[in-house]
């Protein structure tokens, strides 16, 4: 079987996590390319050949441009800091390599455009790490509204609410720095919209609010000192669908006792649609019509009937765990890249979800409704 | 319309429960015959009068006996510990009464069997206070085992744990008291045995275990002297019903946490139902055969479609409480006196529960198996 | 005991309701005034007649405006569609009577405002059926919000959604008539609006969407015939609270599967409450600072550390109904007309809510963000 | 880093479960030796090449007695049908090497006490998969248990139910051959039985029934012909515990609805735990002296605090998945043959485990309490 050499940049938490997802992917599925830890990058050789040895790289450099120009190279896979997306993904478009990418995709959609433009004139595949799409209950939630079992969707209200920012004390980082673009709207915000889009479809206008919830942060761990802080705590918008649905879509990283919900309900005029990824393995599901005195919400549980969790699993309501996502996706990127599925979501739809975020920042900002117009 | 009248014996908390159920089940039910107050016993003749005024009853008395004679009552309505149930139940038979009393109906089975056997000599209709049988959702969930929805039954398990008694510091009571039959079996086994037998049928054969949890307690409220409990706090069995089910009952009077824990699933060869009190407006049903990737059990929420909930309120999911229960209680009690609805469940029923409860009894303390023969 | 003489008007199910409601008051409270059913009025002098046998009434009329100068009443309850309100609780409030009224209060914030200038001016005391106000939970949440036990609030995220106008075969009726105010808005997110300033406070700006999604029904019920209907299925605002927090409300009356979804979270700065009235006994309380692998939202079940549960019943977890809230609703307004409690809430309060609604109707027709000035 | 040669046997579901959390454990985790896929055996030598170039293992046989005895294996993984436990864990303990076995450990007590000392003799270190044993949150049931917190235990409640033997056409199986040990108990009742131990302690007497509820199944799949069955559908028993705690236990493989229903809840004297698989990540934690009208069950949901979620994902509430558990075991079984933890459960915790399951087959039949004396 012909190998997939994969150049990661970043060795931090979502590094790790990715060369997780690339190991077990090997392991569940059985792949048409074989995943290969060619070479990482990091911010020093040192750093670099101390993730290379944890994470089980060939390689290491502390420059991330040898990386991206590496003729070994064929995925350019980049979990580093928002800020850093652009310039990397572009480096590895030009030098024809294939990129995987973390979420938020770029600070601002223009940046976005720019990288899903360069992959496309260059003909190279691309992925974004929406890994919430990545759950067998979202694709269920999909299968059951393109199917038409709710009837036509009229309301969507979607939250991504986690609180691990709520503490005053947490200090300032990279995220918190306005030119990484938009705060709990980006990193958050950016999952709900992009679950929004997959499972109703396009957004046309929003009328968007943000929130500054802690205004001061200490300026590293512990320190006494503090900086004033205006990124957006929390963030909600009404929206409209271009299908005439309405909704509700609200970020919070300061959502005290929250720590992964992410959650939806969706109205049909013939049934309903709710899930919570609290409990990332059951789906509600109402559909009008049912028996008198038998009408009720069912909660679906994850099983065979739900793929790929037969690969994990045979047995039906075992549960897929959070990092079975990111080896979903993981595959996805191996599978696109062997050309037997569409490579998705990709940089042009990463664009989208972009948009729509720097419509609501422009909403709140302007305090006024912005329609969101064909790119 | 002619009317009902009542005797109530007991001023406690059950006495006033059993006012407020008659008076609303006035307002919220057509019923063909008025429940008149006409008399209230109480332990003396002062505290009857206190009674009297507070629940709105037209005549009191110090002695229970004179009530259970007087020609004015029709119904001799028994609220007072359990020990005196059968006296009183009797009395009031002997003059020609109809009965209504509270549960468990005696200390143990021989004494529920002579009430039952008097009852029928006399002619006169009797009822036990089981109220959460009164529950619309454990009507729902007879009729879903009865149509075979769910196919034969193979196991019930049941449980009724309540903390009231968890504190060692409770005092001393009556229910504490061997005389007046078991304890956490009697006072909360007898509600599950109940609903078994409404759901599932007789019981036929059991093996139980007794324990008491809370070895001594305060003679009363805060007195430093104890005295030595051996009443059971807590109750198991297995059982087996004569339809071939088996299934396992508790209960427990010192289940920290719990404070209406009367919850049951029943499994059948087709489907399944869980249900608890604790929610007591929802009922989870789960049938086999649903469509391939949308198997579930629902949660079926009471509604107009669950008599007689309409008749409290129009709107299904809007709830009703713990008190319409016994208003649903009230209602059957009068339809029955009225003619227009069996008398159930009756003194002869509560005698059934009542052999269950004596054989786990005897099961515990022979530490054996034990059938519950034919009466 | 002096009594409560009331005047009730209208004998549909809300007039039933706030029957059935003054009578379990007062047998479930000790109250201070015993309530008396006067008269009733109805449309016609023969419904009036046999609404008074029905709900046992002393009086009956077909003309309400007798009913509000007539001298032996001293409440004037109104359980009339929107439109009425207006005249008919002018006309009490000229002749001198304390006024209960259902809501919406009225059609328009202008009406409301009149009203309650003209019940001041009078001196008489007024009531708005903000039942859900009166759940224990809700006066828990309240205590828990002022107390600061989770901090400053910085996020409301408030629901009220329901299904009964989900099917497009419901005919057209008064609440579809523009000349009631608004659809959804008015009839749901009314409750929704009392409730979020109970726990939150003022609302001083808004910006919403109002959509109607079935935009035919027949015009009765069955009939081929329909008409054009544009009142809102569905409203959602952001909203901003005097206090800094923000947040969203949501109403709908087509929400597939939902029967009485009023929910809300509330985050603050220490912690956060999260309910839905489709459990209305339980109230979930997250709180930062818990010891370190401990910690969770909590459940807690309404129980007698709840007032006035205890009312109904002593032991806790037991749970209250839909009804017991009207209850509540009942003797609130007679300890308020004895002047042992505030009248509360009353056509002051209800005409801040109506205002929040006019709002949202104004910014949804002028697509822009609407501040709400000082009154 | 010295490495660990592993030889499996078995290459069905269980063997690629093993083998996929070896190398998951390997990636997650810093371990103190690297596993190596040494050699596989399985039915024939074609299976076995197929089952090691499936799962990356660098030797095949068809001859499990060959990997047993090869010099190159450390660990020998068992992972075939129950009843060739024994011989093969004999076979390899004799080699000198360490067995992993999955669970049940053997048909019957005495095998499995013989399993045991045999490794003991041989100064061998063994494993059994009790995989459940390894979510974090039994972990903290366990903590919470031993430090104290929920007070003196007085009460186990377990079940064990799943359903995928309830539809009558799933055919004859290993499973359902009495040689292989009991039914239901031995497949699920081992697991709750391990559990009950791990958070309870010894069990020393039991009273227990079993039911056969399919009585004939298709020879195989498909096929016309039947075969009597009667092995236990379901088991129940009470038990009694070393520590004086009373509880019951149930087991089913044909509980309609339930696909992974381990769930328990443990009564204490000062408090309560309730957890159920099928929300494997969330425990309820119940304490007494909470402050008044603040009392409930709080849910736990895992996170860092409970180790090892931690190597999966540094966010809190982000949740494990069923083969996250497993991946724990396999570090545990790497850890303990480096020396830096101990081997556990080992095949003595499993002969424990095995006694209480002959002890409900031997009350069973005969129909009474067996005391489980001192092995």
């Amino acid at each position: 079987m012909r190998r997939l050499s994969i150049g990661l940049i970043g060795g931090g938490f979502m590094g790790r996590a990715h060369a997780l997802a690339f190991r077990a992917a090997a392991a569940v599925f059985s792949l048409p390319r074989a995943p290969y830890f060619e070479m990482v990058a990091d911010a020093t050789d040192e750093l670099a050949r101390a993730t290379a040895a944890n994470l089980g790289f060939a390689r290491a450099t502390g420059d991330w441009r040898s990386l991206a120009a590496d003729s070994a190279v064929d995925l350019v896979d980049i979990t580093t800091p928002n800020l850093l997306h652009k310039p990397m993904a572009l480096a590895a478009i030009a030098a024809g390599k294939h990129v995987y990418c973390e979420k938020p995709l770029a600070p601002r959609a223009g940046d976005a455009r720019a990288m899903a433009d360069a992959a496309e004139a260059a003909g190279v595949k691309t992925f974004v790490g929406f890994n919430y799409l990545k759950n067998p209950m979202a694709a269920l939630a999909r299968d059951i509204v393109r199917s038409g079992e709710i009837g036509e969707v009229v309301n969507f209200r979607g939250i991504h609410a986690e609180d691990y920012m709520a503490d005053p004390a947490t200090p300032f980082s990279w995220r918190l720095d306005p030119a990484s673009g938009p705060g709990a709207l980006g990193d958050l915000g950016s999952h709900l919209i992009a679950m929004a889009r997959f499972l109703v479809g396009d957004i046309v206008s929003v009328c968007g609010q943000l929130e500054t919830v802690v205004t001061e942060r200490p300026v590293r761990a512990g320190h006494p000192e503090t900086r004033a802080i205006d990124q957006d705590d929390q963030a909600r918008a009404i929206v409209r669908f271009a299908n005439g649905a309405g909704g509700v879509i609200e970020a919070s990283w300061v959502a005290a006792g929250r720590q992964m919900q992410l959650a939806y309900e969706i109205t049909g005029s013939r049934g309903a649609l709710a899930f919570t990824q609290e409990r990332m393995n059951e789906l509600k599901l109402y559909t009008t019509g049912q028996a008198p005195g038998r009408d009720g919400f069912k909660t679906i549980t994850a099983g065979p009937d739900h793929p790929p969790y037969g690969d994990f699993c045979p047995a039906p309501g075992h549960q897929l765990g959070f990092n079975d996502m990111k080896t979903i996706e993981a595959r996805d990127v191996i599978e696109a890249l062997a050309g037997t599925r569409d490579a998705w979501p990709d940089f042009r739809e990463a664009w989208q979800v972009q948009r729509v975020i720097d419509a609501v920042m422009t909403s709140a900002a302007e305090q006024q409704w912005i329609e969101i117009t064909d790119g």
